[in-house]
């Protein structure tokens, strides 16, 4: 249809996560269209991102530092470190705003299905991290799903006895969630641990 | 939030269409994550896209050949010219498969309310390749949009006189479209342009 080099570009677009064959069409025909604006400006970001971002030593975060921004930065409390399962959780918590300690990063979750075992994560870097005296707390801000859930237990087990005090998020409603369209165990969560006003 | 290079590549992907900036730290992070099989093939696709695709001299069809495969190849019917608003167009029609002719791109459609005039499509092009002896029949293929109508419109007039048989797309139901569901314009040409069984 299109010449190779196209058709290459749509390839490599189209394997992107929410990208297909259509969207890669059209976006390889944006980037065409406009080169100073959009190919270019694509083309060295991804050489400087390739080049630079490299993960943290100390808590697997991704950043063009080593260590990362967050685990450099004095302010945060070294005391508190919240364990998630990727980059993206890390990403997600810092738009937030809500954490001010130390993120670890898992690297995935435990899923026998497929084939994920505590010796793929970044689990044994945790127990180190957990055992220095500054080390306080330990957050499990992992998914409420069941690959989630068995990876808290698990590392929760692993840190039982460092002396650290383990906690986990809690369930409940949504904000700006209706009541009629939640699931049962997010209603019973929600109820067990209901707070006074 | 994250450096400063995850940034640049998260705002260059975002600006992609069909893409936003929560998708576009979704493919950044997919990109970091699979530098072998998803950055790298990227940034050389898009270099290789950069260095060689250009438009088609004859008719702006985008190739790393110039003319491009289709209208170097003798095969193709050169009696038959096929005007489409742009290179999205030429790539459905062929992926259709339905057309053996040659295309010719206007660069878009005219627009008064975006200042798009006659001077900035590539018409004057398109006259004067109408006028050689071997173009029989000139086929309209563009939206039934007002834009595409009126574009349409003056196309027609300007090849007025050339000699050639100018036509436009068929109207109609869309093959696997439910009446039920369809515009009354689209029914009202349809019952018109009705066809002996």
């Amino acid at each position: 249809m299109a010449g190779a080099e196209i058709e290459r570009l749509i390839q490599a677009l189209a394997r992107l996560p929410g990208l297909g064959p259509r969207s890669g069409r059209r976006a390889a025909l944006a980037l065409l269209a406009k080169r100073e604006s959009l190919l270019r400006p694509l083309a060295e970001a991804l050489a400087a991102a390739d080049r630079t971002v490299r993960p943290c030593a100390a808590c697997g975060n991704l950043d063009s530092t080593d260590p990362c921004a967050i685990c450099a930065d004095p302010k945060r409390d070294a005391s508190l470190l919240c364990v998630v399962e990727g980059v993206a959780e890390v990403w997600a918590l810092e738009r937030a705003g809500a954490f001010r300690g130390r993120y670890h990063v898992l690297g995935g979750l435990l899923s026998p299905l497929d084939g994920i075992g505590p010796e793929d994560l970044n689990i044994s870097a945790l127990v180190a991290r957990a055992a220095a005296p500054a080390v306080v707390e330990v957050i499990l801000a992992l998914s409420a799903t069941v690959d989630g859930q068995t990876t808290a237990h698990y590392v929760a087990e692993r840190l039982a006895g460092s002396g650290v005090a383990v906690t986990r998020l809690a369930h409940g409603v949504p904000v700006g969630g209706e009541l009629d369209y939640l699931d049962d165990g997010t209603l019973t969560a929600a109820l067990k641990a209901r707070q006074k006003l």
